[in-house]
């Protein structure tokens, strides 16, 4: 996990968490821990041991990762969305999210003034651990140092405006990232881990990893082929079926709702929901302008 | 302009090109610079002046700002690509690219393994200057601080794959971006600003801005309803017609072309186009694996 003392200005380190959860043991700062990402994963940490409330929990990630997600990536999610009577495409759906977007368990989420809600997608996320160029599929996965559990919360309404979903993609704090795991004591997502997504407790989506249609190493090999993946990027490898737009009747997360999303090895990441009151930490300027004075003034446009 | 001194280590800094392209004068730290960018576009540069040999030129970005672009900006495009059978979307169709495929005036951008070639698309870059909040889009085109010309290079292949574009625009080095022009000497976009793109000297491109459909107040506006922009986060704004793929027969850009970007009172941006044997600079993994891999590995799995 990444940490922020809060004494110390010391930046953003990566971390161990004790079985308690009380204390966490310092491995690295966050540009040396992804110098050698493997080399730090498989051995003890050795920075001094804080408590956990004098630290701040941030994403452990790199303020220049990529973040690539897949979209389509079970087919009983495809069935349920928008995209079901299209044909299946021959290569994974990838979209983007800035890191600006993830934040960590226990953080508050807030909905978007221009949102009826925010919708949950539980997913795993793989942490590229090796420069990739012109990869193989074999390389690629090689190449991914630990898991996570991830949420990818979703402005649906901003998602579907035209045909590209970044923008719905990228709201404040949308993207709660658990601690990552390191791949030796995960193992093979074909090998079906459970995932669950629970809102208040109820259960919503119940699946195994193995349903994935575009596996890891194949995409971070296609990707591989375009740019030159680097250790610390990101690949959030999609959400099974039973989000909340696909429900009858639809169901979208209001200020209140608690969602954890839990994955077998992986563990929990729980999150509250808030309105968009508490967006921002501080003051912000002029807020609540109507939101449709974008299409009024692209309506004259036109 | 973003700078790093060769002896140094001081890590990005933001610098005045003078005059005669023969030397810079330091503004700030990056961090600095964004942390209060109409300040200090608006008064005179104190840091040291220094050759420009003795620096290496990178974009003036934040690595954690968030690139969003504008795609089917300019109805005469819309025209020419592939959704030109489609409604016009009400919105801005937004796709995102991460500040990793930044780079500058003088780089030169590979084609990757993948493609057959480039594609090149003139655009402006609006740079935000203060954050933005559910803002008006008065607000948001007040808080833009300056504008530069922009290469939105494209991997063709990669963006068609599937229905998201994001792959196919973040190719290594792909959007060369050109110095900041402090919004106060270029004015509005809508008044008409000509663009042109040259590829061998040849005009492709050659259009003025007042013929964006989104303009960049609405278009802020609107993503400030989503998320919270924050200073040093950029806006693409689209292409005009003349691209490669629209042409007849097709052109993409081969190694050794070199491709131009001019917006009046921005300044031309000029790349020149490489193999994918460049993609990075130093050695790297084992290349060019089939690219076709991924499809098989894939139809195996379905």
């Amino acid at each position: 996990m990444g940490v922020r003392r809060a004494h110390g200005g010391s930046g953003v380190e990566v971390a161990a968490l004790a079985e308690q959860d009380d204390a966490v043991t310092v491995i690295a700062s966050l540009a040396d821990f992804w110098a050698d990402p493997a080399g730090h994963l498989s051995r003890p940490p050795t920075g001094p041991t804080l408590s956990t409330e004098s630290v701040e929990r941030v994403p452990p990630v790199l303020p220049d990762a990529r973040v690539f997600c897949v979209g389509l990536n079970y087919l009983q999610h495809v069935a349920e969305g928008s995209y079901r009577d299209q044909e299946l495409p021959a290569y994974p759906t990838l979209f983007g999210r800035w890191p600006q977007s993830l934040t960590v368990d226990g953080a508050t989420v807030p909905v978007p003034s221009s949102e009826d809600g925010l919708d949950w997608e539980g997913e795993v996320v793989a942490w590229v651990g090796a420069p990739l160029v012109d990869a193989s599929p074999e390389e690629a996965l090689a190449a991914v140092v630990g898991y996570s559990a991830f949420n990818d919360l979703t402005s649906r309404r901003a998602q579907k405006l035209t045909s590209q979903w970044t923008l719905g993609k990228n709201g404040d704090r949308s993207g709660p990232i658990g601690p990552i795991v390191p791949a030796a004591e995960v193992g093979d997502l074909r090998q079906g881990l459970r995932l669950r997504t629970r809102v208040n407790g109820e259960t919503m989506q119940d699946a195994t990893t193995d349903q994935m249609i575009y596996p890891v190493g194949e995409t971070l090999s296609l990707v591989s082929h375009t740019l030159t993946l680097r250790p610390g990027d990101l690949l959030a490898t999609g959400t099974p079926a039973g989000v909340g737009y696909g429900r009858k009747p639809p169901r979208l997360l209001q200020p209140g709702d608690t969602v954890e999303v839990e994955v077998e090895r992986l563990g929990v990441v729980r999150n509250t929901v808030v309105g968009d009151d508490r967006r921002t930490a501080g003051g912000s300027p002029a807020r609540h302008r109507p939101y449709d004075g974008i299409g009024a003034g692209l309506s004259a446009r036109r």
